[in-house]
């Protein structure tokens, strides 16, 4: 297995390491992409991506650059040309599934994304392995990690937002624009790949609500610690109500999911006939995640079987809620709100907003 | 694909509800062997297992019936006749590994066991998984569900041990005889086959040190209530200090596994690149374990590579430890004690103990 590597960042640079230290000899990195322009400290690195495109021997592309362009015609690209293609760009998968399972179709590779979604948690894995057997009904996450760090870190050191952000930048679990961490957009992202590989379909991220942390403060904290409530920035998927959240929620202080620490993911599986299940590990870093692509890369090399997706559009519903909500409104005012519709919840002076967990108490 | 199921039991009816119920048309079930002279109810149904070995038209045989005989002539013959044999049958492959991972290589055919360790939680194949890209370098569980669901009703109800027994057999999730359970049998048998899936070698129960809870009582658990810890049956594997240790343990009251709640299972992975992984699930029940087989049903259809085992015999380390342990003597005199030596461990005037975990917090 003759592979590329695009993008030699935190991930590259962990798959890179894995496959030459744990003895996968059989996977050879034959290119490596950097950017134009920077220093190509090794022999494989290059910074043309025709060089890759154009050799015969690469079989397989692993994209680890990130963002939507040029991540996206560059895989296209591949594709087209017959390799396969495995990424951790949630963004790239979430925003251009359709066209990516159709190409990989077309020209009859693999795409592979299991690294996009939970670090090295094998969570793609272990759901689309499910579905060749039961129903998923759906899943509750914590799928972000430098939002997590931030929560843990207030939640026990009883600090600010701007504070805890800072340490979580400093200890490099957070970028320096924090915006799609904090305002939920990589969850959302995340969540719709997930629905995807539940359903087999295509989940379109039009209706989905979706509130982030960035004006919870230490006041709200100290109310929550009172009421012995832990906060966690949580991704909802609930299949028959055809829902997808992304939202702060509140849980028993004893909860499992209360308990789950620093940058650490979370995801509760619902099925019909398996129960409930719970996965939790590392939700980001150079060696977990580098792990789930060289994962993907073994499954590649082993032939697996890839369930058949569709690309049949999904849009969930708007729906409003029964639910406790905690809200503190523009003006500093603190409410416990029982049940709340789709405008309600879109009101302007909702400064910020969380969801009561009433059933999870384990 | 065309299978016969050993034994009709919760395991072997979930299995066969799954196989008719979830659409999976490409498995037929074409006989189910019941005991001689029950009666046959189902068309399917023979109570002779020479039917179903001279049967080519079988390609798998799903054993479900537990213990030691018939189940291990049953699947030895089925292998010799280029069967494919699914188990959940702990007892045989813990004690019967190595002549059953010959046998399967000799014969060419799938020898599969998801289902033998924690009910539907996917931890062979996960484990087995790590194994092509990772070292593991070990695990620590709950894989007793039975006294999982004691030790909760210890915990909650403040009962003794026999009212719990009695609970928890009333629910249907304890045998009349509940031995191999709470002396930690069970926890054995599913610890070796967890170690060597781990290291793809084979071993060997001499030397484990095995603790159960048959004489825990309530004193015990109000006083680890008051020390804020939470008593678990747990069988820990370290792959560097080369032990297996099955050994109530305690815990601080917030970690996870300290919350691990009823029958579930949990397992605690520790690997070399991907860290730590936390798996939960349902540790029994017909669906869930029947979920499992079907899985293992599903790999062999999709032709899933299978890890290359070894015979090597391991032979764990009798060793001494350096926790602190909570120890209740014969006549009644309760002692935290500082590290332990194994001679120390076999005084026959212990009646219970418990290995005091200093590192769970989270």
């Amino acid at each position: 297995m003759n592979i590329a590597i695009l993008g030699f960042g935190t991930v590259g640079k962990g798959a890179y390491e894995i496959i030459k230290n744990n003895g996968l000899d059989y996977i050879t990195v034959s290119k490596i992409l950097k950017r134009k322009g920077s220093a190509l400290t090794k022999p494989e690195m290059v910074d043309d991506f025709d060089v890759i495109l154009n050799d015969d021997s690469i079989d397989t592309v692993v994209e680890c650059m990130g963002g939507s362009e040029p991540a996206f015609s560059y895989v296209s690209q591949a594709m087209r040309k017959k390799k396969n293609v495995v990424t951790s760009n949630k963004l790239l998968v979430a925003t251009h599934y359709d066209e990516l399972i159709k190409l990989s179709d077309e020209n009859d590779v693999y795409f592979m994304f299991e690294a996009s979604v939970g670090g090295g948690i094998p969570w793609i894995e272990n759901l689309s392995r499910v579905g060749f057997v039961d129903d998923v009904l759906g899943f509750k996450a914590i799928f972000n990690g430098t939002t997590n760090y931030i929560l843990d870190k207030m939640t026990n050191g009883y600090v600010d937002f701007d504070v805890a952000l800072k340490e979580t930048q400093d200890m490099g679990f957070a970028e320096k624009d924090p915006s799609s961490d904090i305002d939920g957009d990589d969850l959302l992202y995340k969540t719709i790949i997930s629905a995807n590989v539940a359903t087999r379909k295509s989940f379109s991220m039009e209706n989905v609500l979706k509130f982030g942390i960035r004006y919870l403060t230490k006041e709200d904290m100290a109310y929550f610690k009172k009421s012995h409530l832990v906060l966690k920035l949580i991704t909802t998927f609930d299949r028959d109500k055809n829902l997808i959240l992304v939202m702060p929620e509140l849980f028993d202080e004893n909860a499992y999911i209360a308990n789950v620490g620093l940058n650490y993911n979370y995801v509760e599986l619902y099925c019909k006939t398996e129960g409930r299940l719970i996965f939790i590990g590392p939700g980001a870093g150079s060696l977990p995640t580098g792990h789930s692509i060289v994962q993907d890369l073994v499954r590649i090399s082993q032939n697996a079987v890839v369930p058949i997706y569709t690309t049949e559009k999904v849009i969930v519903n708007y729906q409003d809620f029964t639910e406790k909500f905690y809200i503190r409104y523009d003006d500093g005012k603190v409410e416990i709100v029982n049940g709340m519709t789709v405008s309600e919840l879109k009101n302007s002076t909702i400064k910020f907003i969380a969801r009561i967990n009433s059933e999870h108490h384990q």
